[in-house]
């Protein structure tokens, strides 16, 4: 195992950075962890289930870290780490936890300037469907990916010392450019937000909307549970990603209206078509892709 | 409790009809069951399993029937229902499990003419994700919803009669037009489908396809899963339901232009507003809807 990591220091202590803070503790790779939060009660709650082992109170705690982790609404890693630069040692690494990346990267050049090598981006594949300190698992991130995406500027060990904290934390790491990753996520995982979002308000806003959710099922359920995250979150996602995510979004709509062709016309076999390759690459998928990872926590529903 | 059943008919033996077999099995409210099926193996193993107590060899054996149910794709109404005719006795009542109620009806009328009256069309809302004679459970009705859609020539007595053998396998029974049926399903079932099948058919053809599925996680699971139902089912239903399923995706397309002219004009407050929204009425449907159904079986995920 790598060396253990003398001192992190987490900003935003809930779900994701509680369950890297306690993930590295369950390994034994992390001997101390400093927690900050906008919701003083978050960090105290984290100090008082062990996720942290001391609250930080201002950016000087930074002296002497080892690694810290952001772990905060994309749009607020710029204002974090413009508190943090007049604190940073030379050996401290930066990283990040943000479901965008290249917003994420713009963010920590202008602001560090000539040290943005101290910071390393990456983004954990996983989530529950609650969140906070009380949501933290030390085993959230078993056999889940995480993929850290490099700037040129980032030095090989800083790299691997990110990837190997991940990696304690039982991740499998993975590697894309910021680029890469977010025309990947845009279509995987932005667009299907977007996607449940609009379903869910376009029937709220019918007129017969109580009767449409009265036989609304399983089936219902399961398409728009993203839609149960948080509206916060994916406005500033949606437009942190915004150019890759209108890309994936055009071609979804492209792709709708020639379905909507085929029922106009009727056209079974070409319905039929449609809707089996799309069954039978689900299912390559599952066989494949997501039978490689661990079995998830019962609840894990967002990512 | 209602009289029980003398002779039940299903045609269809897997998961839906031998499901409501097992029900009225276990509520003791049929002495009988004969069950027909397209796959002889079908038919074969719902006897092993006692689901029915005798293969039906040839239409003849509708003849004492007190009940007949149809549990087949929608498109085999009107052939089965010729076959029954000229078996058809006065007292014996025809219902249907289809997902779509306004085309089964047609076809009814169609075949049965004057005798129409003893067909009550319905549609029990409940499935899981695997089907044939072992998937079907006693209990898969208990707590869901049976909604029945009656023709203005059925009986209250011959409604009834229907009714109360759902409500002997658990169903809660509710009452729609056939119509209303139709337009309530496209929006919160039919289209959910169409839109699954559609995301994953054009990821599926995008040159970097493997890339995509690799990152694909929870979430695209989840806003997929009904992309895993039968193909040919889901043509056959949107065939079936063109012109309600053509109102909501004009409608669903109409909402993403909106939705797209928010992202392009990077309008932070009016994504948010719709998201939050969408969130909220989930979350009301939720607390509300879902909370009067009884909890599920865990793989309880197509309807």
């Amino acid at each position: 195992m790598a060396e253990a990591i003398g001192k992190l220091v987490v900003f935003g202590v809930g779900l994701i950075g509680g369950s890297f803070a306690l993930g590295l503790k369950a390994a034994g790779a992390v001997r101390h962890v400093v927690g900050f939060d906008r919701a003083p009660d978050a960090a105290a709650r984290a100090l008082e289930l062990g996720i942290i082992d001391s609250i930080g109170a201002d950016p000087a705690a930074l002296a002497g870290a080892d690694l810290v982790l952001l772990a905060v609404p994309v749009a607020q890693t710029a204002p974090i780490l413009r508190q943090l630069l007049p604190h940073l040692e030379a050996h401290t690494i930066i990283t990040d936890a943000g479901s965008t990346k290249t917003d994420v990267v713009a963010a920590a050049r202008s602001v560090l300037g000539a040290r943005s090598g101290q910071f390393v981006p990456g983004h954990p594949i996983a989530g529950r469907e609650i969140n906070g300190p009380e949501a933290a698992l030390a085993g959230l991130y078993r056999g889940k990916k995480f993929v850290v995406t490099p700037q040129p500027e980032n030095s090989a060990d800083a790299i691997a010392r990110v990837s190997a904290a991940w990696a304690a934390c039982g991740a499998l790491i993975h590697s894309l450019t910021p680029e890469d990753h977010d025309r990947v996520f845009a279509a995987v995982s932005h667009l299907p937000h977007l996607l449940a979002y609009a379903l869910v308000d376009d029937i709220a806003n019918k007129p017969h909307a109580a009767l449409l959710f009265q036989y609304a099922a399983s089936g219902f359920r399961d398409f728009t549970r993203i839609a149960g995250a948080s509206p916060e979150m994916w406005r500033d996602i949606s437009l942190a990603n915004r150019s890759a995510l209108l890309g994936e979004l055009d071609a979804y709509m492209a792709q709708l209206h020639k379905l909507r062709a085929m029922l106009d016309g009727a056209d079974g076999p070409a319905m039929l078509a449609l809707f089996a390759n799309g069954q039978q690459a689900r299912q390559r998928w599952i066989d494949t892709i997501e039978a490689a990872e661990a079995p998830r926590p019962q609840d894990t529903a967002a990512e």
